[in-house]
């Protein structure tokens, strides 16, 4: 398999803990390919890693909607499997199914001021691209804390994210300061941002992000046909009118895409070449791009299918999952629990 | 033992499910005992009833120093049993220990606007009052989310509040109707305010409230000095200079006091008037009532001493509470999950 990512993988130590996740509002897609998952898959078996089905984190801002999360849930985790995530190497559970993580939001909460929530930068603009105003959901306007919880109660150190989700990072570590402060003994551990230098894949129509609620991404699961009128549909130079003309590649979402996923470097220099100087027509390189992610998708597709069309499989890594992070998470929950003084027993 | 609480007790039923609790950030006083304590004993073995240690509530505005909370857990159980209660008959647990509170809590958070929850009377008379302003921590200000959680994990139908507390019941309850709306079927009950029509008892200040923070209290674990310097120091009538002077008794604590916990009715009549005629001096009085709450208080104590030197037996009513208590409330949790369709397995 074609693993676009690349880390450096010297930085990272056997005794280092990776949180992982998403939310289980969609199916994963390209944008995820390039970015999360294939740097999952690099890290993989490099040191502990849990990938966390994000289902409380979803209904966040679904809850008049659960059915929407939901549905999701079982195609998270076929989507994981199907690129070539390996239960024995990573923990994949499913948010909801360890009450640990909802205990430690709860005593976090406690630390938090309302105040120090929302001058959290990527809250703020969140609410303001979901156009919640102040009709927001509590559960979504808190779930940074919620965030801190699901990190800290794996002893996470190392959390892979975005540039802006840097805040969530900060504030997670404030808590982890703050209630270590209180409590006068290092229970929590800080961790600290893994970000990637791979630029972020945009979607379809050169949007900057590709992204469920945008409609310009191309799904893992996505049929040959619907990943062909995807690509046939795809920005490229609006300048380039006739085949004979010379054309963009910077910006030229097709090339981009080629950059990301053409198994083959050298034969993507060529066509840029020719596409520059001109003689090589819109269709022709789309061929080539449709090719390629044809050639990536389909073989994930079909075992993301096989695993749909026989769930137990699926279920039972969901099983395993929650087992091992239950134990991880309830003996976190006990050490704060423990040394807030609460366990009386 | 002498109860002055009364109630109808035909308007309880055996289906009905009652809910109280306590924040554990103090001993428990009169103010406690005139109201909800003798409310309790009033019901226990009428119908199922729960009483809640509530450390994670206790721990809402006390994040910065949990030992304060940690201190009063086992206390309050002592208390209780000082009382009468009898965990044969009431169900007596610790918040904490039932993690299924706080995954219902993030459930709810979900369906509360924040707007919607700082809308809330009480919650805004309480940030006020401890002069929070905007460092309201987060658990703070979500507070009645978490009391929508105790009542509805335990089906509790009746909630014995002061009218200050209305607007929880009304908050639980929007939770609960938008709650069954969304999934669509009647998971969560509705509950109603159990009113008492006793008024509160003032403090020894004549302060409109016995409270911990006013330092106005008479604890049921003080002895028998502390009683009687609480008393000496009670407010009377301030116009009744001499002994032969006539006194007021309505605003007179000393006299709301007698008619709290004097067990005989008649002699306290008989008191009143003469106080009111003139004759009978502030300190002839105050030794009655001293006297009286000496009787009821000094067992309860003693009784309560006992029960603090030798945990053993308050630690496994805690033990069996939660027990009994973990069933309840992770059944409402997991039909919860499952009207939420969270339970893929």
């Amino acid at each position: 398999m074609h693993t676009p990512y690349s880390i450096d993988k010297s930085s990272i130590d056997k005794n280092d803990v990776i949180l992982t996740g998403d939310r289980a509002t969609g199916r994963l897609h390209l944008g995820h390919y390039s970015g999360s998952l294939s740097q999952r898959l690099a890290l993989q078996g490099q040191c502990a890693q849990t990938i966390l089905v994000a289902d409380m984190q979803g209904l966040t801002d679904n809850g008049h909607q659960p059915g929407h999360v939901a549905t999701h849930i079982l195609g998270l985790v076929a989507d994981y499997l199907a690129v070539g995530l390996d239960p024995d190497k990573v923990t994949i559970c499913q948010q909801s199914q360890l009450p640990a993580l909802a205990e430690l939001t709860m005593f976090y909460s406690n630390l938090v001021s309302y105040t120090r929530l929302v001058r959290n930068p990527t809250v703020k603009h969140e609410i303001n691209d979901k156009q919640f105003g102040q009709q927001v959901p509590v559960g979504f306007l808190t779930y940074p804390i919620s965030q801190a919880a699901d990190i800290t109660a794996f002893g996470a150190n190392l959390v892979p994210v975005g540039d802006d989700q840097l805040p969530m990072i900060e504030q997670t570590n404030d808590i982890v300061r703050k209630f270590n402060h209180v409590v006068g003994e290092p229970v929590l551990r800080e961790c600290r941002a893994l970000t990637s230098k791979a630029s972020r894949l945009p979607g379809v129509d050169g949007k900057s992000k590709m992204s469920n609620s945008l409609g310009n991404a191309i799904y893992l699961s996505d049929d040959n046909d619907t990943i062909r009128d995807a690509v046939r549909s795809m920005y490229t130079d609006p300048q380039h009118l006739r085949v004979s003309d010379p054309g963009r590649v910077e910006g030229n979402v097709v090339f981009t895409y080629l950059d990301a996923f053409h198994p083959d470097a050298q034969h993507v220099a060529e066509l840029k070449a020719h596409y520059q100087r001109g003689g090589l027509g819109d269709m022709t390189v789309k061929n080539v791009l449709t090719d390629s992610l044809v050639s990536l998708i389909s073989p994930i597709r079909e075992r993301r299918k096989a695993l749909m069309n026989a769930p137990d499989h699926l279920l039972d890594v969901l099983k395993d999952g929650q087992q091992k992070a239950s134990i991880q998470t309830n003996q976190t929950c006990q050490n704060v629990k423990r040394s807030l003084g609460l366990l009386v027993g």
